[in-house]
């Protein structure tokens, strides 16, 4: 049993707005156990229309449509579907009190366009809209089953939710259950090379990648005949994948890495400042982000100009006229400046060339210096990033990050895949 | 002619990613003067692939592709084309000697896996790419054009602007020209309503909304036969918009509110240091997002903690305990130390709640005072505003870059919409 998925609209065809609503729809039914195989989306034109709906009613089972059924005159998807099944439009008495009644608890008149939203195919089965005037309709279309609703999302979701997926959801073929894995410090191909024979070790399992550059996601997707199984299988899986992918593996699920760091400095009870100057204030960004950083977050100088290292780190003259403000000295002065200045257990920095501009033979573009400074002692570390300004920032602030994660949990300080594991390149 | 838009993946068909590839080149087609339909996407299944590229062809002149391209098992798209055009693959000489110099230059080493990037159906033309391993490229599929990309954002709009545009170009129906206004600090619904009259006073005229919140785009869309025409039409009837939404447009074309503020600081040869509590950084990220920030920007002083606004900022422990972090005296003492501290001209701070945690009746989560200390003296503004954490901290930025940016521009220290020009609302 297949389902597609169709977005009605001239604001999606034309790329006034994301299609937010197919990917809710698609994830909502991947995770119940249906195979999604595409989805597409259409002008409001009733000829453009109704010959899409035509169309997928030969390729699917069900149809799940969303828009045009609001009252301006470019919400035509009602007629269109009238016409791909063959029928006419009838006035439905039901949905036209609702429509009054939800209109008239408010104070607002009730206008022949209002109406308009009653005229529903003469076959159709309404679907309520508890959250709007427009009500959406089951219709059969050929040997298909569509499933109108509205385009507005937060209307749509309940819908789907309330009366779309109780009516389709006990016919899904397959049941799913999901792992997803996050990792950082490992390129996708090399993560495709260590993971290239598990899904031949494990029938049943899909893995995917989904970068978010530079974290990169691995999702071990997997398909039963029942939840039970297909959760067991899932994380009997991601227990072999994990192993794997070593500590670059940093979480799992929804936490990303800023979250993951900040949660290994709350268990350790280390209070973290920062000093940052080619990432500009963006690691402090990625951990002030979520709330609650102030358990543990006291603050970040971010000291682009070299008079800022000193005024507020203390970082020395000599050190920057002697080995320049890109350097491994200055990166650990600034780490134990931080730590100094605002009085915390763990102070880290990033010095570097973001670029475009400002690179030297000795000193290139995406050449950076980081530096942990903690109890124990200093850490600072060098790499040459590729990649536009933005990536070289991001890359830089993740490789801070991780280093500070890798500190407070007690692990390794460097990346640790068991490339051991990997079959020989050639 | 008519062009249909294809994403290819099964990270869209699972909802695992919004397809934001789609809505760019929709705009982006739109723009050139281009009559887009319709889209659609499809799983990484090779057979849905070649189904969905056959049906396309016969429904439009030109497709175009993106996504499968990469050195993964589940990337299956050149092996898809070919099928739908009924060729074979072969492995691309240029193509495989591209590829195999991106890496090298890289210091990574060349697999089977990134090499099966270069087959490619017999009868394409290459389409390289600048920005990534994957090569695209162009095939005949029936009497249909199809353009296959990769679905990595930054690659394929790279492409899609260097390679497909100019071939596809010159064939678009209409001719068009787009001026786009940047603003911030009007809400949408008075953007329209200020506007409500332009598209009837200039037929060819079409305005569109861009929220991408805080800011606001509106974009003046004009079609005519010729482009002398589409752009002696927009830019005229943007001169009538602009005036219509005052001093709330900052800028026009692709400059963000931190490039403008920038450039006025610039400008004024004022240097510029922040101290940020509730935005974390934010605002340092957002300048240092562009390259030259060094031009003006000392830094910023991010204290999240009370003892780091004392310590770094020199903000009275009594002011602190008097009126609390989130206060218009904290502010405007933020400002000043963030000044002294950096040694700058302008100093600009924000305090607040952020949330979703620490609102009470008297300081609710949203509540926010951000200041500038300037040669002039400290202005020092109030606002409470709605939404959750992300978008307080948005919001909060970019009014403290406002205010920058109206103290560097010496303008008024409000938003002025000349609002008397808004028609009466009914």
């Amino acid at each position: 049993m297949t389902v597609g998925i169709l977005s009605i609209g001239t604001e999606i065809t034309r790329g006034e707005i994301v299609d937010t609503n197919a990917a809710f729809l698609a994830a909502a039914l991947a995770e119940a156990g249906f195979d999604v195989s595409g989805s597409s989306s259409v002008a409001d034109e009733p000829d453009r229309i109704a010959a899409t709906l035509t169309r997928m009613a030969n390729e699917h089972e069900v149809i799940i449509a969303t828009g045009g059924l609001g009252p301006t005159t470019d919400d035509l998807t009602a007629k269109a579907a009238a016409k791909a099944a063959g029928v006419e439009l009838r006035r439905d008495e039901s949905a036209l009190l609702a429509i009054r009644r939800r209109l008239e608890s408010r104070g607002r008149a009730v206008t022949v366009h209002h109406e308009k939203q009653a005229d529903l195919p003469h076959t159709s089965e309404v679907l309520t809209n508890a959250d709007g005037t427009a009500p959406g309709f089951a219709l059969k279309i050929a040997s298909a089953t569509a499933f109108f609703m509205p385009g507005v999302p937060s209307e749509m979701k309940r819908m789907f939710r309330d009366q779309v997926l109780p009516r389709i959801g006990p016919s899904a073929p397959k049941k799913t259950h999901v792992v997803r894995l996050r990792t950082f410090g490992l390129p996708e191909s090399t993560a495709a090379e260590l993971l290239a024979d598990i899904e031949g070790a494990f029938p049943g399992i899909t893995i995917g990648y989904r970068l978010h550059a530079p974290e990169l996601d691995i999702k071990v997707f997997a398909r039963k005949d029942s939840y039970d199984e297909a959760r067991l299988l899932a994380t009997e899986c991601a227990a072999v994948v994990s192993r794997a992918l070593g500590d670059c593996v940093f979480g799992e699920g929804d936490e990303d890495l800023a979250s993951i760091t900040s949660r290994a400095l709350r268990a350790k009870g280390y209070r973290l400042a920062l000093a940052e100057s080619c990432t500009g204030g963006l690691i402090s960004r990625l951990l002030t982000a979520h709330a609650g950083a102030s358990d543990f977050f006291l603050g970040s100088a971010v000291t682009y100009a070299n008079s800022a290292k000193t005024r507020l780190l203390s970082v020395s003259e000599d050190t920057l006229r002697g080995h320049g403000a890109v350097s491994a000295e200055v990166a650990a002065e600034m780490a134990t400046g931080a730590r100094r200045a605002y009085d915390s257990e763990v102070g880290a920095s990033v010095t570097g060339v973001a670029g475009p501009g400002g690179g030297s033979t000795h000193k290139p573009v995406g050449l950076v210096y980081w530096a942990v400074a903690h109890p124990g002692g200093v850490i600072v570390r060098e790499r040459v990033f590729k990649g536009d300004r933005d990536e070289v920032q991001l890359q830089a602030a993740y490789s801070a990050l991780d280093l500070i994660r890798r500190v407070a949990s007690e692990l390794s300080e460097q990346a640790e895949p068991p490339l051991s594991q990997r079959p020989p390149s050639r």
